[in-house]
């Protein structure tokens, strides 16, 4: 009786040992943006974001079972929640002060260390494809303004008027549901972290800035190391929130330079980074490490999210 | 006689301990740019730039012996850096792919973390007062282009016409002098760094960007954690070189991160980043901590710089 006990016993730990060290082959992490999300929005509403996450973290799960690779998956995932009205970016990108819209993206190879970012676009319909392109096509990583719309006609991705952005239906809905919604309180981000099948971490972060802001106000979206990092010795990491406060603690870095300085694990570097350096309410961030462990970490009342990986996780989540 | 011996002994290596542990009350350090520097120069050309480089630092050693604040200093230091044509930054601003000039500018408060940084402005006589404007007078820390030049015309700032940036005589004085020099090599940025008497520390940096750079394309002088980073608790600094791989490498917050996550020495987190995780060529950076110790390193032929603090260190160097 007492060694079936034992038997039993230590098969269970071992089932919790084996369950907890088993690597997934692949992780993927999304963000929609971090901020003051109201628990009030109908279900309607907040069914349609759920929806939106959804798709997009099927999408990049399904490319990396099929063992594409993760760069291919960051940015394919980006230009979904882009092109989803829902989330400030892409299609959803909010107005500026003059009522134009600037758009700012970054992307990262942790494999190599090859970086891309646009801002201030106004005429790309998917920055996020057009940071890819500067990484890949010009021996840059950071172009601005008028030159990187330039640089986007050169390469002939898809141009768009600045009329494309202003359609928004959706956050139209979203606005009348939601009447004691600020404005002024819109910003957000997307993001898209991964470990592929090759081993290979990515991050990618796209935002349309905030609403009203200064024509010409950069945040840490297209600023690698604040923003969006990727190191395969470390993490991936896409950050939502307070830009200038990300930029002002190189917080993706921070994560990226506390696992590699101080051996922490991501879940502490990113704990450490969220709820011990910035202020509550700055926002939060996605990021994955070589081992497929996910941290989605957020100071602020709420962040669009989800994550998925190869042993059969997928959530969504907004609050909590 | 064996006393006396051992009474000099001690007297000298007490001698050497305090002169090892006297912490300057300020120190200073600045650069004028790091690459290749031909050391063909013919002595008046050579002299120029060590006049020069001497002008700024005489200028920010005085204004720290008075107990001016640090910020002040740094950007001070770097007008003067900023007008002085020989110098890529301000008046000295290369030429880029259209045969404009765009030039960036950042400024960081060790004490604070707060920032500011510009890029792509094209009126702006002093692109690191306007980036000081931007910490101070926005709750922005990041604005680029046009939008950037419109809030320095707000400001009152000096604008200045292109053409200003044009006038470069004494540019084309050393280009004849030096006609090896190919004109794409034409990199280089202006930077200073101090610790102040109050034990603040403060990093600006500015530049005109890469000889026929394409327009829009920012390098790591305006992107904070990059080309510029400023911390009490670790140190200040201002880099110079291949503004894409200090970009990448988050070079400036990487050797505030070595310090504070590793323990490591000033020197040796400066090494460690530049010999270390930059390849040869990259370029260099200037850095002090608030012990008053400086690091000037770079693993490129040279780099222009100098150092001066409160027990009499004043010097100047371009090569070795």
């Amino acid at each position: 009786m007492l060694s079936k006990n034992i038997s039993f016993l230590l098969l269970l730990m071992l089932n919790v040992v084996f369950a907890q060290e088993k690597k997934p082959s692949y992780a993927i992490a999304i963000h929609g943006g971090a901020g003051v999300i109201p628990k009030t929005m109908p279900d309607s509403v907040k069914n349609k974001y759920i929806e939106g996450l959804e798709f997009a973290l099927k999408e990049g799960s399904a490319m990396l079972a099929q063992g594409r690779s993760g760069l291919d998956v960051v940015e394919h995932v980006v230009r979904i929640l882009e092109d989803n009205p829902l989330f400030n970016a892409g299609k959803g990108a909010v107005f500026a002060a003059d009522g134009s819209h600037e758009l700012d993206a970054s992307i990262m190879n942790g494999k190599t260390l090859a970086c891309g970012s646009v801002a201030g676009v106004k005429t790309i319909k998917n920055p996020i494809s057009l940071a890819r392109l500067v990484m890949e096509k010009t021996p840059h990583v950071f172009l601005t303004g008028s030159g990187a719309d330039a640089f986007g006609k050169e390469m002939k991705v898809e141009i768009v008027d600045q009329k494309y952005f202003d359609d928004s239906v959706r956050y139209e809905q979203w606005k009348k549901a939601n009447s004691k919604t600020d404005p002024n309180e819109k910003k957000g981000t997307v993001g898209c972290v991964v470990l592929d099948k090759e081993g290979n971490l990515y991050a990618a972060t796209s935002t349309g800035g905030m609403t009203n802001k200064r024509i010409g106000r950069v945040g840490d979206t297209p600023v690698i190391g604040a923003g969006t990092y990727a190191k395969n010795a470390t993490c991936a990491v896409s950050c939502t929130g307070t830009g200038e406060e990300f930029i002002r603690y190189a917080v993706a870095h921070s994560v990226s330079a506390l696992m590699e300085y101080k051996n922490l694990t991501l879940e502490e570097s990113a704990n450490q980074i969220i709820h011990g350096t910035l202020k509550k309410g700055d926002g939060g961030l996605i990021a994955v490490d070589k081992g497929g462990n996910v941290a989605m970490i957020f100071n602020s009342p709420g962040m669009f999210r989800g994550t998925a990986n190869s042993e059969g996780r997928f959530e969504i989540k907004i609050w909590e």
